[in-house]
């Protein structure tokens, strides 16, 4: 079965917000076995959303839209469906309960405008909003002799991606027999070119499972995808896709495997923090450009608080000194950005947290304080473990408008440095 | 003039990748005065790209693709457009030169496959790519007596987005005259649907500029846009309509406004930077469930070192009594996530780096560690000054597997309660 989505807001046509909506969807419909071979966004606009429509249930058995819900004026999305496909509307008094009770629970007073987010289709299957005050709906419709669905889920997405669990997933189970299973391999040290190079024969031959390499900033992800009819088989068809890849040359950058959203989105952590388990130790970091970004990133892993005692985040020389014990010839002979403070950095972190491992990051991540010597980009890390420490100078990036890549490149690379480390690469 | 963005790839059909090229292009159309109606996304598949291009050249004037002009098999976008127009390619020596020099510079070879990114269509306009490999380009093709314009960039944000700026910009100003301007308005302490009630009978009556309320997690914000023949005029009409919502019941909610995408995305951490630096405050934070978050997002803003000294990830108990001197007898009677905890954290902190004002956090983020008296989502603040100490209790979100969404709500928190407390309300 084909599955489209349709969002709707003129944010996202103006770029106000990003798409996530969209992403979490796709992903899911792709889950469930769905085909999806158009995405369109088109803003709160009543004609072309009745167009978009229209086309989508041209070529497509299901349709989903995110966004237009809401109390407010440019939320048109329901009206607008429900009207292009000859369905009437009326008041349902329980929904009206639902989100008046939402604002009761908040000591606020419901506003006449949130009655719209009562208002039904009739015969529409109603998904109740737990996590907001507007409901999502599913529409059938006959279209060309075939029953086309329509799932409509509001726009935030701390109410869509729940809403989309608890009620939109079993709806569309419900629809299909065909599931899609798909295995991440992640790759350090290559690159997309080269890794489809290694990879091309498998590819050209390859329609199922499909086998298809992407670029993600500090690591090249492999994606293996199977379709079949049970769980079990794909899982099997992309677990023997992996054997081959891994006997090949690719086999020697895979870093981690998962078959996860969440865990291949936080591979490089998820990896540090698997690795720090299995040798037993402790962590913590010393931060100086990341300012708090490792740190951070350990603490998104639920659980992470078996390995992750702190970390002192020293923005300033003076912070350096204090709180890690930096000897001040040092950062005025090396200064504060050298191997040498890095160096101290982690051992001083080690020292004041009782961490097993720790790693220390301090460079200079633009647009100012680049030097010929030292230009934007310049990151100088070190580690500290009872075998001694180590440390190691790194150029990121050729623009000096990148900080926000500089800094996630640095929190990736001394991740990966914990794992270098622990693995005895280093 | 009508724009258009057409996404390629089936990494974003398949929810794989978020689309920010979409929003990044979007935003910066809009910036030059474009008008856009549509944004589609196609895998990488030739029939559809070749329908999806047919559609937008028929109602835009200019398309924008982004992705699938890589060196890979599923990289089609040039050849498949170059072939609907009826262009046939060639092989440019000088950007193949490029694709060589850039793997040289980084001691790799080049692999064949990078050949297909230096064929260009004839009479194309090349935009070099100093980011990566791809070359991007604009085309050009009268469709039905009308000159339409197709500009084709790469799919990785850290070469499609410099690459914009540098090629894409500037061509597309040749192309229109319109400017249009938006000013956004940051709102604390309501919602989106109060806004919108109060904010009606102006959005009813307002074409040009508009006013719109949208919900931003942590706060609520009104962006006013305005379209003119000049930048200026625009200026004044948006400046104008911020004064006469200021003068109404919205005003006492506004805490900042911006004109740039960056500062609206980052409007509380840039709001508290200001009231700090007005103030002559330095800055550190104490943090548990945010483990690093909080000076993390300090960091973000470029040059943000005047103010940010640093601070201390204590994630573990341990961690808060030998770092920031939270007595062993408070985490034993009132529990690690108590106001009394919070308060020791954010004078340690303040100790320890010599900051003017600190904040502390402590709470329990889940999915795990919620109890009936402090459930998933209780968070302790504390803030440390000249002052004295300030602590509160919050509970934010009444979902348990909202770690993400609690930890971004704390962060935010937590800088409000800086600014609340420089502006003398706390």
């Amino acid at each position: 079965m084909v599955c489209e989505i349709l969002c709707v807001g003129t944010e996202i046509l103006l770029g106000e917000i990003v798409n996530t909506d969209g992403a979490f969807v796709a992903r899911e419909i792709a889950a469930l076995g769905f085909s999806s071979y158009h995405q369109t966004i088109v803003g709160d606009n009543e004609q072309r959303l009745r167009e978009a429509l229209r086309t989508a249930l041209e070529r497509s058995d299901v349709v989903i839209t995110t966004g237009g819900l809401g109390p407010t004026l440019d939320d048109i999305t329901k009206a607008t469906i429900a009207d292009a496909l000859g369905i009437p509307m009326y008041l349902n008094e329980e929904i009206l309960n639902d989100v008046r009770a939402f604002y009761t629970k908040r000591g606020l007073e419901m506003t006449d405008n949130n009655i719209q987010q009562a208002m039904i289709p009739e015969g529409a299957v109603i998904f109740r909003n737990k996590w907001g005050t507007a409901p999502g709906i599913a529409l059938r419709k006959k279209v060309g002799g075939r029953t086309r669905h329509v799932l409509l889920f509001p726009g935030p997405p701390s109410e869509c991606e729940p809403m989309f669990y608890e009620c939109g997933r079993p709806y569309l189970q419900q629809l299909t027999d065909d599931v899609i299973y798909s295995l991440n391999l992640h790759l350090a040290g290559t690159n997309e070119s080269e890794a489809e190079d290694i990879l091309r024969d498998i590819m050209d031959e390859s329609e199922n499972p499909t086998v298809a390499p992407y670029d993600c900033e500090h690591e090249v992800r492999i994606r293996i995808t199977a379709r079949a009819k049970d769980l079990e088989t794909a899982k099997k068809m992309c677990g023997e896709m992996k054997e081959r890849i891994a006997a090949g040359k690719a086999g020697k950058y895979i870093y981690f495997e998962t078959d996860t959203p969440f865990e291949a989105k936080n591979a490089t952590v998820i990896a540090m923090i698997r690795e720090l388990r299995k040798a037993g130790l402790t962590f913590a970091a010393a931060e100086s450009c990341t300012s708090g970004m490792i740190a951070a990133r350990v603490g998104d892993i639920p659980g992470a608080s078996d390995v992750l005692l702190g970390g002192v985040v020293s923005y300033s020389n003076e912070v350096k000194k204090r709180l890690l014990g930096v000897p001040a010839e040092v950062l005025e002979k090396y200064g504060a950005v050298s191997v040498q403070c890095a160096g101290y950095m982690a051992e001083g972190v080690r020292r004041v947290t009782g961490a097993g491992i720790t790693v220390s990051v301090t460079g200079i991540a633009g647009p100012d304080g680049g030097t010929p010597e030292k230009p934007v980009g310049t990151v100088c890390f070190g580690l500290s473990d009872d075998k001694g420490t180590y440390t190691e100078r790194v150029l990121f990036g050729n623009n000096k408008n990148d900080r926000a890549r500089i800094r996630r490149l640095t929190t990736a690379f001394a991740m990966m440095l914990v794992i270098r480390r622990i693995k005895g690469i280093i």
